[in-house]
């Protein structure tokens, strides 16, 4: 009774969560191939990476933290930081960082966004946790390995995360079935970090 | 009535909450425009440079994050950023900066302790929180752009926030009025930055 | 009523925490020393090494974070500031900050897991909360002083922590006393810390 309710997400949404996870968990484990670490740093960056963003997300609304009463959710990232580790890293094409990063970034921010609402959380905040939810993991990945954050570079990647959230949340706010808008808010946010790494598509930077 | 009581802090102090939110937006996208970034960079640096610090004291003290549950919040600290795109640097003179940088310090550092105190935080904890609200928008807005942080140079800057905190803290318990407590702690506050920034005042470093 | 329950963690544990504040701060203190800073960040280094982890620890696990209500946890990382501050460090063996740093190791790995399962954590996540407990401080302090973080050297630093957490819950699945899985935890993370320290055991790197 002293339990707190906890709002339901559409399990739909969760297979979401669950992909974002693992693609971000491999994604942390590829950096800390590239820069040649210890299977403890696999781990370390698989984790980080992989439930960042939705910690982060979790303690600005309220919500328990994801991870904490499962033993699913570690185990899935240690599980991906094993395999990259024992996988030759050139049978995975050199590309293939960006694409599990850009599938990532999609689902989490769609997530992020859905998760807040259903706690009750006003639009424009809702959005920021999505957008919050995709980005954060990869920042502090990048903070801890050295590496310039993905912020301070130009590419289309905050701002895919921005359209993923924007749009699942544009399309709620006018009652479009939340599936549909979920699927189209994903799809959008992965299409133009697709585009983005493709064509090199970058924004304009301050210039006066 | 499952809701938590929320502690309610004087109206008055609000304002310098207000106040602690644009100017650290401000000098968020004023950093964004100096290391020439994109308008994405722009707002997430007014952000989290804005609501960095109280994020982390509510966190703390176990109340709801103040951003949350408002669209205003977000919507300020990214029309900050706007306004700081469209506007010509030049013409914010160049020390803009550490001007709105020092008086969001002082407010922020009233307030959060204002805050802590409110929720019954005990005394050394409270200035603790004045402290770290005021500066941990800024130390993590540093570490993002890879900035030497606030925290490594000897200028009087943690030390005005723990003025403006401290003091704001002591005459409380002194049984000062609290209005009064607050404008004697953001004045100290702001006066020592202000005087640190244009006297070049420094703390000795160790050196045995 | 109103009060969520805290569960308590067992008192001969509690002493492993304090030794684990107060070793950290040192720790904190002593790498301001080596970069010559203000007593200011000898004080700020103090405290986030010394409550970092349990603070993340804390909010992680839904706990109030076990800093906030009292004013003595501050107050010793202060005086510990303070004592490094005032005394000479050549008085400090130069080895000293690694010694140091692996008794606050093992000592906040352990008490992490334990005070995790105390709040009905399972056990995977309760490992990693004595495993973030005893390097998440450290880590956010070398962030801060802008040095490599611990996690990117190859030593056995992480390591020991898991061993020390992992040690302590696996003991206790096994229905060991909690007063013999700690002891066993803490000195074998100890003990495993101190020999990489000795000898310059290092993990394999990733070579593929």
């Amino acid at each position: 009774m002293a339990e707190p309710l906890v709002p339901q997400v559409s399990h739909a949404l969760e297979v979401l969560d669950f992909f974002g996870i693992a693609v971000f968990a491999i994604s942390g484990a590829l950096l800390a191939a590239e820069k040649r670490q210890t299977l403890v740093t696999f781990i370390f960056f698989a984790v980080v990476t992989g439930v960042g963003g939705g910690t982060l997300r979790d303690l600005l609304i309220g919500a328990p933290v994801f991870w904490v009463h499962t033993n699913a959710t570690l185990l899935i990232c240690i599980g991906a930081a094993l395999g990259v580790w024992l996988l030759s890293t050139r049978r995975i094409a050199a590309s293939a960082l960006d694409w599990f990063d850009a599938a990532g970034l999609a689902s989490y921010a769609t997530y992020g966004a859905a998760k807040a609402l259903a706690y009750g959380v006003v639009p424009v905040p809702a959005f920021a946790m999505g957008v919050l939810t995709a980005c954060f993991g990869g920042i502090v990945r990048d903070v801890l390995a050295g590496e310039p954050s993905i912020l301070m570079r130009p590419e289309l990647y905050v701002t895919a995360a921005a359209l993923a959230a924007g749009l699942f949340v544009g399309l709620n706010l006018l009652g479009v079935p939340i599936w549909a808008a979920a699927a189209a808010g994903a799809v959008a946010g992965f299409g133009l970090r697709g585009l983005a790494i493709q064509r090199g598509w970058k924004l304009p930077a301050y210039r006066k």
